[in-house]
């Protein structure tokens, strides 16, 4: 049985996505597809509109066999340790291919990441505050400036995937339609992430109806939606108890930028009143939202580059075909494979993932670890 | 103008507390009354019913002459240090007696400190941990132990007191009517403060009309009032996101007691419950009450013995006669006076305060410190 690969967030699994799953069959031949999902907090730096196990059970219900937790160490990191932390997962699981969209599919990503591994002094300063030098150093190499999110992204995966031992083939397709960041539902089949997000907390069902599978809607209609402003009182808590060294130890954080957003916790009145506070010039909002993340689970650097170096292979569920799959590649799994969690994980090897999962369980409710097991979708859904 | 002072916590003011007032003054024969009074968080781990403010206010309109805080670093600790603190401000302000009430006054409070000071090697094991043991030591030396909360506080004054350049004279009072831990109002003049608050959160206000001046009474009817359960969401979150190292910084937290804490903290239900579950025979209530104050405020043992080294006298309010003592003792001073807060004080002096005030400001809406001057009472009250 061969695989095809894609990285996910599914924040909610909408009609796009369903296209690029079936895109991603039918471009691969593949027998069976494995999605890696960012768990409940996202590469943004945002909580999910929706719990892990519910997107999970969505992706399943779309026709992904197996579903893997992309984790929360990885899921909420810059492009290239986002992308890294997928293809580690996808190339443990000996998946063939990984089909992601691109805004410009076009382009010679094989040729820019050869180019700009030559550069290799260049390519060393390439970390999350640099995100905008390395770009630099791209346009030094190769002339070419990556300027939109996905195709930034496609690259990402291009050298992520060098890494590997095996690595994939790589199929990148054309981002169909709405744009990631369009606000607004303004096609009847399609529309962005956003715009569906934005759509479910003003319970815009019937226009919500056209744009995702009956499953999403469904699901949006009865849980609990989640957003920053429900955390801003842990972060605000936070921000205004922890010391000014332990918050400079938070993953992401920039020189300087703790004193910030101490400062602007004092008064500010929500989430997006705190992040345009502390916005300037320096950082993206996108940056400012992970490190509010980071601060709000307490994710220390130390911890979070400990924890990538111990990647792992977390399932959340699977039906007929990706349990065969999982079964056919058991034991050459180059990464641990975890279904259920107990003491000694929730203590050590998944202690991350754990903590961002009970911090979003305080609001949203339900357990996110604890008596949890992968979806079965044969046996759940009958 | 000669002083006489009061250490207290006024949560809230009842009749009790008045009887003590005007004894202090007649058995004095003081012109003028200096209440030291916690603030937001008490000696028994908690949030004040009431914020400082108001019960600052209220004391002023029982008759107390000049209020000053009770820093939290003093005001949350065991009964050595919360006297040491509050006989530490006195002292610095000139007073020349204090009043305290005791359950057996008649015990000759002098030659027990004497004895005690004399078996200095037992007396240097007397910290938070160590209560029960340094009790011992007292029976060892003196043949008595003291086993009434009020009568070991009245004790610790004595040694506080020992320590003044000037020592204050110490007038113990007998402790009238209502327990401490009496729970239901049962007299028609006096209740504990258990039974005050308790009536408060069950809106017993006819209950409460006689036994708390109508001051407070209207106060408790109008204002927003706090417990432990209204921080829980707060604490649950910390403990859940803190590193074990973390916790185990925390103010007065025993060895081994922050994992029992993080587990706890998984599952409690409300604050109540939590402790309950933490609860061993080590530790009393009170003191995992103050431990929990110490992790919800993030007060680290190093910057709460930093802090009791730099006491100040933090003034909230005064009337007349308290502004002219004020006035009259400013240039003997021993220690910092603080009248407003600033930047500067906000992130040094008092930081420790100003953090405890907003995060108790995060549950009751109103500033603890910025924009809050002392009340006066002839302009406010009219």
């Amino acid at each position: 049985m061969r695989a095809v690969g894609l990285i996910t967030e599914y924040n909610p699994l909408h009609n796009g996505h369903r296209y690029h799953l079936q895109q991603a069959k039918q471009l691969s031949g593949a027998d069976c597809t494995v999605a890696v999902m960012s768990g409940n907090w996202l590469q943004r730096g945002e909580p999910a509109i929706l719990d892990k196990w519910t997107r999970a059970q969505l992706a399943l219900q779309a026709g992904v066999d197996l579903v893997v937790e992309l984790p929360v160490f990885y899921a909420t990191q810059p492009a290239h340790l986002f992308a890294r932390g997928g293809v580690e997962i996808l190339g443990a699981l000996g998946v063939d291919s990984l089909v992601f969209g691109a805004e410009h599919p076009e382009l010679d990503f094989e040729r820019l990441t050869t180019a700009l591994a030559e550069h290799t002094a260049a390519f060393k300063h390439y970390n999350a505050t640099y995100a905008t030098q390395f770009n630099a150093a791209l346009k030094a190499a190769t002339g070419v400036t990556l300027t939109h999110a996905n195709d930034m992204l496609s690259f990402c995966y291009y050298v992520a995937n060098q890494r590997l031992a095996h690595p994939m083939t790589l199929i990148p397709i054309q981002r169909q339609h709405a744009d990631h960041g369009e606000a607004a539902i303004t096609d009847t089949h399609f529309a962005s992430g956003t715009a569906v997000r934005k759509a479910a907390f003003a319970q815009q069902w019937d226009e919500l109806a056209g744009v995702v599978p009956a499953s999403t809607l469904h699901q949006l209609r009865t849980q609990r939606l989640q957003r920053w402003d429900d955390f801003w009182p842990l972060l605000q808590y936070q921000l205004l108890t922890a010391s000014i060294a332990q918050s400079g130890s938070y993953d992401q954080m920039a020189e300087g930028l703790e004193y910030r957003m101490h400062e602007m916790a004092q008064t500010a009145t929500d989430f997006d009143d705190f992040i345009h506070q502390v916005k300037s010039k320096r950082y993206t909002y996108t940056r400012l939202q992970r490190v509010a993340t980071a601060a709000l689970l307490q994710l220390t650097q130390t911890e979070v580059q400990r924890a990538q170096t111990q990647n792992y292979v977390r399932v959340l569920g699977f039906n007929t075909t990706g349990q065969a799959y999982l079964h056919q590649v058991k034991k050459t799994l180059s990464l641990p494979l975890y279904t259920k969690i107990n003491k000694d994980l929730r203590l050590h090897a998944l202690s991350l993932d754990y903590r961002a999962g009970r911090v979003y369980q305080l609001i949203n409710g339900a357990s996110q670890d604890l008596y949890r097991k992968p979806w079965r979708l044969d046996e759940s859904f009958g």
